[in-house]
């Protein structure tokens, strides 16, 4: 088969069994062929965590490819079709894990600064790369360090387009161009255990909680706005109770999460959790973890050359979107970076059998490339 | 020291370490004094439950004492302040595991018994003793199986005085007359697992129960009545979660415990909960299991004997109860027998330093003695 300079490169890196947070060689291969086309390599090692910063040119505007080589753990080998770490195409679809998460995209970053600088060996500001290989895992040695090396040291990006596959029913329509807020907690609701012959000695938590864990669960936090959809509580663990069927538990444990709007704040979320359980008068303890402030990349010059090179390349009107999971993205907008991210379809990510299509990796390439094109050409 | 009769068997009996199912001799030193004093004697094994029937005298009306000599486990051996299988008196306290669940009831009663028949030989119709080792345990080859085996030979009970710790401040001040019945359910709230960043592609029944859960909570099953206090519900156990931050979890299992009144029966109270979880759409499983029917024993005979009784030795005026948890009453009462439960203060059973109150020993035999007078003195 005549494999194209996007699906070549992305078979090399998808044989690199990159689980996070090992990087197997995946930023050398890339770092290797931007050396070639003019980069300044910086290896950024942090910990166990690998981490590249390549940059062509001094100048600004910055324009920035983030992405990160490491992919989630196969899952069960056996109920794959075909091996996870030796990339196979059946029927158009090539399957591998990071195929859609996200190798093919950086095959496709490093063939579109090729075609571009090939093209305009003088162009306008600076192509960089930051790419990691803690993406899926804890994200402590990752982008976050190389974004606070890059802030110690001045060095601004203008633009950053992260490869994360943003695609839902066909290449480029969808792009996010931020990501919700996610706000997680612990609620510890405190009663008395007892016998459950005997309520009146007892203290059932489960009981006390249950109007004031629907309240939450019927809460509307917000509407959202004209970028993000509305605010969304969920609650993903319960538990009380010791199995035993004659004992009243003596506390219940809560675990639930917020993925939130900018029109409303961790802080608010957090006063609005607390009146609710003090309304209820109940006796709690409640203990938060921040994941991630919201981020937001209004429409502007970023926005607008991702819409004009997806309608170029594939006919399609492109749709901003804020929805889905947390990303990089989060770490690199408080820089005052635009960010937006765009990439291949995400039906199958972390799934068995991720794949893509092979017939989405050149346009790709090319949608990334007509994006260079309008912000770095001369 | 000067001990008792009753204090000496009770010392007797608490020096057996009879963990359920091990009756470990108790039944056969109880035998042994009963066989001397006219009992006819059989020993009912049922698998690993050893169980004792006793009875002098082949007429009716038949008197039974019934109990049991296993006793629960011991709990952390080294919080107990001595040997709970080696019964010691501290400031006028029987300390052991049994002391007041319930080895001192089966001591009183043996005296009782003796004392009865030396100066009533030839008494009203009959004594008998339906003694068990698996009253703690499943309740399987216990007292059961003996009523089986009674009923099976037309053999009735026409009172029965169950001598379970009954007391709740000092001895006698409550007997208990019945027991409300006990419904066990498990129920399985079946939704859609998911991510958190996407909840509309999944179904939280963690969201979905939280009304139908909260109605349950609140919801009164009755008033109760003269005999009875109100049904209680209590969910013992509640689970949902991987333990995931970031998953919605696809069931969550709910474990409840309904203790019911003779104003509802189980089949209303399963009818009334179906309701509720159809009336909040939920998909559902649901798994039932009876663990009691109620029974009662009105004033009468029996209730007349044990409140004159208690009045005469310890000048309480009894009050009449159903509280509290299951006991083997509820498979005598249904063979029409009058059923009353009338022993020690409860407040340390199943407990670490479980004890008994020394001066209680004595009057707890005689009002046992007095009863028999009462009923069974020609």
């Amino acid at each position: 088969m005549n494999h194209s300079d996007t699906l070549e490169l992305s078979l090399q890196l998808l044989r690199q069994p990159s689980v996070t947070p090992v990087d197997h060689d995946c930023q050398n291969i890339m770092a290797e062929r931007l050396a070639k086309i003019g980069f300044n390599i910086e290896n950024l090692r942090f910990e166990d965590v690998d981490n590249l910063w390549a940059r062509r040119g001094t100048e600004g505007p910055v324009f920035c490819f983030a992405g990160h080589t490491d992919v989630v753990p196969t899952g069960q080998l056996d109920a794959w079709n075909s091996d996870p770490f030796l990339p196979t195409i059946r029927d158009g679809k090539l399957y591998g894990r990071g195929t859609a998460d996200m190798k093919t995209a950086l095959a496709a970053m490093v063939v579109a600064s090729e075609r571009f600088v090939a093209k305009h060996p003088n162009h306008k500001g600076s192509i960089a790369f930051l790419i990691t290989s803690d993406e899926e895992g804890p994200s402590i040695n990752g982008t976050v360090k190389v974004v606070e090396t890059l802030e110690a040291r001045q060095e601004k990006m203008t633009w950053c387009l992260v490869g994360e596959p943003s695609s839902t029913h066909q290449l480029g329509d969808i792009v996010k161009n931020g990501r919700r807020g996610s706000l997680n907690a612990v609620l510890t609701v405190h009663g008395k255990q007892g016998h459950v012959a005997y309520p009146h000695l007892a203290e059932n938590p489960i009981h006390s909680a249950s109007k004031a864990l629907n309240e939450l669960c019927e809460t509307v936090w917000d509407n959202g706005n004209e970028y993000f959809p509305a605010t969304s509580f969920q609650i993903s663990n319960i538990q009380a109770g010791t199995g035993a069927t004659n004992v009243i538990p003596g506390t219940l444990k809560v675990t639930f999460n917020f993925r939130y709007s900018t029109e409303v704040t961790a802080e608010i979320l957090q006063q609005r959790v607390l009146d609710i359980l003090d309304k209820h008068q109940l006796n709690y303890s409640i203990h938060w973890t921040f994941s991630g402030l919201p981020f937001l990349t209004p429409v502007g010059e970023l926005v607008n050359a991702a819409k004009v090179a997806i309608k170029n390349v594939t006919g399609v009107e492109t749709k901003l979107s804020t929805s889905g999971g947390t990303s990089d993205g989060r770490f690199i907008a408080p820089t005052g970076a635009q960010v937006l991210e765009l990439g291949v379809l995400n039906a199958t990510i972390h799934q068995i059998n991720e794949h893509v299509n092979v017939a989405d990796l050149e346009p790709l390439a090319e949608i990334y490339e007509q994006i260079l094109e309008q912000l770095l050409a001369k």
